[in-house]
C-alpha cells in the first residue's frame, strides 16, 4: 500500500551488517535465511501461516527514497558515499519460497525461505519478521475462535483496542483468513473487500430523550439494517422491551428488525430471556449479537451454558491476542553457497530448543494415501528425493527412539516460489480462496492436532541426512570449544 | 504522516450513526464527549498519556477522498447522494481540549475532551481511542521500566515483535516519552530523531569462519561504533575472550570497544564474569549490553542479584505491553448543547464502575503550596470556579466518607486548548521536551504512587457538584425503570 515508506522499517543492525558486508566485499555473496517460529501460540496445536501479501509487496516497493539516504547520511557511522549509492540502486534480486497463506503450521519448519545475496537478505529480515509475526499470530486466533463456534457468524470489532492503524487492518485481514465473516473496520473493509458491519452505540441512544425514541429514529433511517444495542440503560426491563416495540412497527412497514446486541452483563443469562420474550412477542428471526471482551474461552463456556447468541463481535481479546500477544518467529542464517555448493552453518545455544537447523532445506507434508490425513511434516535437503520414496521413517528429533514408518503416502512440498531473481512469480489468491484453502487445510488433520486444549503434538521431523548433519555440526563446534 | 488514508479507519457504526444523524437533521447538534481509561495497566499507579500529535496529525488531515466515496456507494446500507456529498465537503470544525503528552494520568479523569457537532465528534472516535490507547499504554510500560534502571540505557529492540509497522514506529515514539533512549528501529529514528541504535546479529558471526574472523571484520569497518555480539557458540569460553581481543586490537589502532552484547543464557552469571573477564584485560571501559525478553520485573530482579549490565536492549514485552496489551480507553456522550446550555447525560451499567459521569466537565490537579507535590485530581465542571477557592474537599467518589479537605493549594488545569473551531491552536512541543515534562511530572508526585508493585491509589474525586448532579441523573433513571 505505502510499501516504500517501509524501506526504512529495519534495525539498524541490518543496515550496519549490510554495511561491514559491502565495505568487505562480500555483500553479493549469496546465504540462505529460514524463517519459521519456535513455539504455538495460545496453548494451540498449530498457526495459521499469514502475512505473506503483506511481504511480497513490501519486496516489491522496496527502495530507497531521498529522505531514507538523507537520514543515513546524518548517522555518526559516517556510511561510504559508494554505499549509499548502491542504496540507491537497491531493489530485491534475489528467490524467496514461503507456504501459501492459510496453510496450517507447526514449530521449527521453514515457512518462508530467503536465497538471496546477503546485502538483500539481511536489510529484508526485520520487516518480513513483522508481517509473518503479527498476521500469523492473529490469523491462528482467529482459527481458534472459530472451532467454538463453527456456525456462528463471528465479526472482528477491535478497531479501538488495536495496538496502532496498521494492525487493526492487517489483523482485520488475518482474522478472516482464520475464519472471520466481516468486520467494523471500514478502511479494512475497502482495501480487501472483507464484509464491514456496524450499526450504532451508547451514544446514539444517550442522545435522545428516550431509548425507545433512539431506537425508533435508527430504525427509520436503516429499516433494513436495525441491530438494537439493547443495554444502555436496562437489557431486560428496557432495551428488550423497545427494541421488541421497534420490531413490530418495523414489521407493519413490511421490514424485519435485524438483531439486538448486547454488550454487557451476563451474556448467558440475558441472551436466554431476551431470545424468550423476543420468541414470545413472534420475533424468532431476531438475531442475538453479543461483544464485551470475548474470546474463544469465555464463547466456549456461554455455549456449554446454553447461551442464545447468534453473532459474536470478538474486539481486544482477538485483534491484541491478548494472551500471548507475539508469535516469536526468527529468522536464521542456515547456509552459505561458496563454489557453487551450499555450506550449512548453525547456532548453538545453552539454549536446545534455540540450536538452528542447518542446511538449504525444504519441507514437505507427508500425506497418507489411505486416509488423506497429514502423518507428519519432513524436513529434507532441497534436493533430497522425497517424492519418490517407498517408504519414509520419521522419527521425532528430539527424542530419536520414537519413530514410524510411512508408506503408501504423498510428499507434497509445502514451500512455493514466491520470487525469482527479484521477479514476483507466485499469483496471488484472492482472500476468499485463502479463507477456503485454510479450512480445507483443517479437514486435513486429526482433530487430536486442532482441539483447543491440550492438542497433540504434530510430528516435524528432519530426515536423516539433516539430522545427522546437525549432530556433526554441533559437535564440530562442541571440540572446537574444549579444544 | 500519511494521514488522509486515515479517514476510513473507524468502525462503520459511526458512518451508520452520523448518516442517521443527518437524515434526521440532527448533525449539527452540539455535543461533549470526553476520552478516558478506567484502570491502570500492569498494577501501575499511573498512565502516561501519549498520542496527542497522532491525533492532532489525524484531524488535520481529516478529509474523504474519492476512493473513500466509492467505497461508502458501494455498502448496502445505500447511503444518499447527499450525504455522500457532506462527506466529501467534510472537515473538523469543533474543539478538543487534551492532556500534555508526558502527563501522569488517572483512571476515569476525561484526558481528552471534544465538544463539536456529533457528526465530527462520531466519526472520530475510534481513530483518537486507537491512537490513545495504544501510545498511552506503551508510553506507561517505558516509564515503568524506567523507573527500575534510573540511571542505566534503555534502548527499544522491538520492531521484529511489535503488531505490525504503525505498532514499531508509534510504540518507540511513546517509548522515548515514557524513558528510552534510543530505539533500533529507522523509521522511528528518521520520523522523530530518536537516536537509533545497532551493530550485528548472530548471522553476521555464521557468516564467517570463526567467531574471531567476524569480531575482527565487524571492529574493521566500524572501529568506533563496535558492540559484539557474545552468544553465538559459548558467551564465556568463546564470546568474551574473543571480545578482548578485538578490544585490545582497536587500543593498538587508537579506538576502544564500546561494549559486548549477551542475548541469552543466565544474565546475571554471565554479565558478573564478562565483567570480571574484561576488567582484568584493562578493558573496564566496554559497556554490557543484555537483550533477551526483558521486562521491567527482569530487570529489577537481575539488579538486584548484581547483574552488571549498563544498557538494555528491550524487545517484545515493551512494544506489544505483553502483560496487558490493550489500555481499554473509552469515549463517551457527557453533554449535549441545547439552547446554549450543557445538558448531562449518563450511561449506566449493572457494572458500577461503567456508569459514566456526566456534564461538560474538566480537570485540576490539585498541588499543595506546602511541598509541592499533588493532592488529588478533582473533576468539576467547566464553569465551577475552583482556583479561587480557599478549601477544596476531596472526597472519594465511591466511598464518600473518605475525604480531606486542602487549603494553600493550585489547582492547575489538566486540560488544554488543542482545536478551536477546527484550527489547530496548540504549539506541539519536542519530544525531547515531552520526555523532559514527562520526567518534571514524575515529580509532582510521591513515590508511593509511583511504586512499581501495589502502589497507593492516587485520588481522582469530582466537585459535590459533578457528584449531585451523577447521583441525580442515576436517580431519575431508577425511577424511569421501576415505574
Amino acid at each position: 500500500m505505502q510499501n516504500n515508506r517501509l524501506t526504512l522499517h529495519t534495525d539498524k543492525y541490518q543496515i550496519n551488517m549490510i554495511y561491514a558486508h559491502w565495505k568487505l566485499n562480500r555483500h553479493n555473496n549469496i546465504r540462505v535465511f529460514d524463517a519459521y517460529y519456535r513455539k504455538n501460540p495460545f496453548g494451540n496445536g498449530y498457526a495459521v501461516f499469514a502475512g505473506l501479501e503483506r511481504i511480497i509487496d513490501y519486496i516489491n516497493g522496496l527502495t530507497f527514497t531521498e529522505e531514507d539516504i538523507s537520514y543515513l547520511k546524518e548517522q555518526p557511522e559516517d556510511y561510504d558515499e559508494g554505499f549509499l549509492q548502491e542504496l540507491k540502486e537497491f531493489r530485491f534480486t534475489g528467490n524467496i519460497d514461503a507456504v501459501p497463506e492459510g496453510t496450517l503450521i507447526f514449530p521449527n519448519e521453514p515457512v518462508i525461505r530467503v536465497k538471496a545475496r546477503i546485502f538483500e537478505a539481511q536489510l529484508i529480515e526485520t520487516a518480513v519478521l513483522n508481517f509473518f509475526n503479527y498476521q500469523t499470530l492473529i490469523a491462528t486466533k482467529a482459527s481458534r475462535i472459530r472451532q467454538v463456534a463453527p456456525e456462528d457468524q463471528l465479526m472482528e470489532f477491535g478497531t479501538r483496542r488495536a495496538q496502532e492503524a496498521d494492525a487493526a487492518i492487517w489483523g482485520t485481514r488475518a482474522a478472516f483468513i482464520g475464519g472471520f465473516d466481516g468486520t467494523s473496520n471500514m478502511e479494512a473493509g475497502r482495501l480487501f473487500g472483507i464484509p464491514s458491519v456496524g450499526t450504532h452505540a451508547h451514544s446514539w441512544v444517550m442522545d435522545f430523550e428516550t431509548e425507545l425514541d433512539a431506537f425508533m429514529a435508527y430504525a427509520e433511517v436503516h429499516p433494513d439494517n436495525t441491530v438494537l444495542l439493547v443495554d444502555t440503560y436496562d437489557t431486560l426491563k428496557s432495551g428488550v422491551p423497545n427494541a421488541i416495540k421497534v420490531g413490530k412497527w418495523l414489521e407493519e412497514k413490511g421490514y424485519r428488525l435485524k438483531g439486538i446486541r448486547l454488550d454487557s452483563g451476563d451474556l448467558s443469562y440475558l441472551s436466554k430471556n431476551a431470545r424468550k420474550m423476543l420468541d414470545e412477542a413472534g420475533l424468532d428471526y431476531v438475531k442475538i449479537i453479543a461483544s464485551n471482551d470475548l474470546d474463544e474461552n469465555v464463547i466456549f463456556n456461554l455455549k456449554a451454558q446454553g447461551a442464545r447468541i447468534d453473532s459474536w463481535g470478538v474486539g481486544t481479546q482477538l485483534i491484541t491476542a491478548a494472551d500471548n500477544p507475539a508469535l516469536g518467529g526468527v529468522y536464521k542464517l542456515v547456509a552459505k553457497q561458496e563454489d557453487g555448493d551450499f555450506t550449512p552453518v548453525i547456532k548453538l545455544s545453552g539454549n536446545p530448543e534455540k540450536v538452528t537447523t542447518p542446511g538449504y532445506k525444504t519441507v514437505y507434508r507427508i500425506i497418507s494415501k489411505n486416509n488423506g490425513k497429514a502423518e507428519g511434516d519432513y524436513i529434507a535437503f532441497n534436493d533430497e528425493k522425497v517424492k519418490d520414496q517407498e517408504r519414509i521413517k520419521l522419527f521425532d528429533p528430539v527424542h530419536t527412539y520414537l519413530h514410524k514408518y510411512v508408506t503408501d503416502f504423498n510428499a507434497v512440498e509445502l514451500l512455493m516460489p514466491v520470487f525469482r531473481v527479484g521477479e514476483q512469480v507466485y499469483s496471488l489468491p484472492t482472500l476468499e480462496e485463502i479463507k477456503g484453502y485454510h479450512q480445507k487445510q483443517l479437514s486435513l488433520f486429526w482433530d487430536e492436532y486442532l482441539r483447543k486444549l491440550n492438542p497433540e503434538r504434530y510430528p516435524v521431523d528432519l530426515s536423516e541426512s539433516v539430522w545427522n548433519q546437525k549432530m556433526e555440526l554441533m559437535s564440530k563446534f562442541k571440540q572446537k570449544n574444549n579444544g
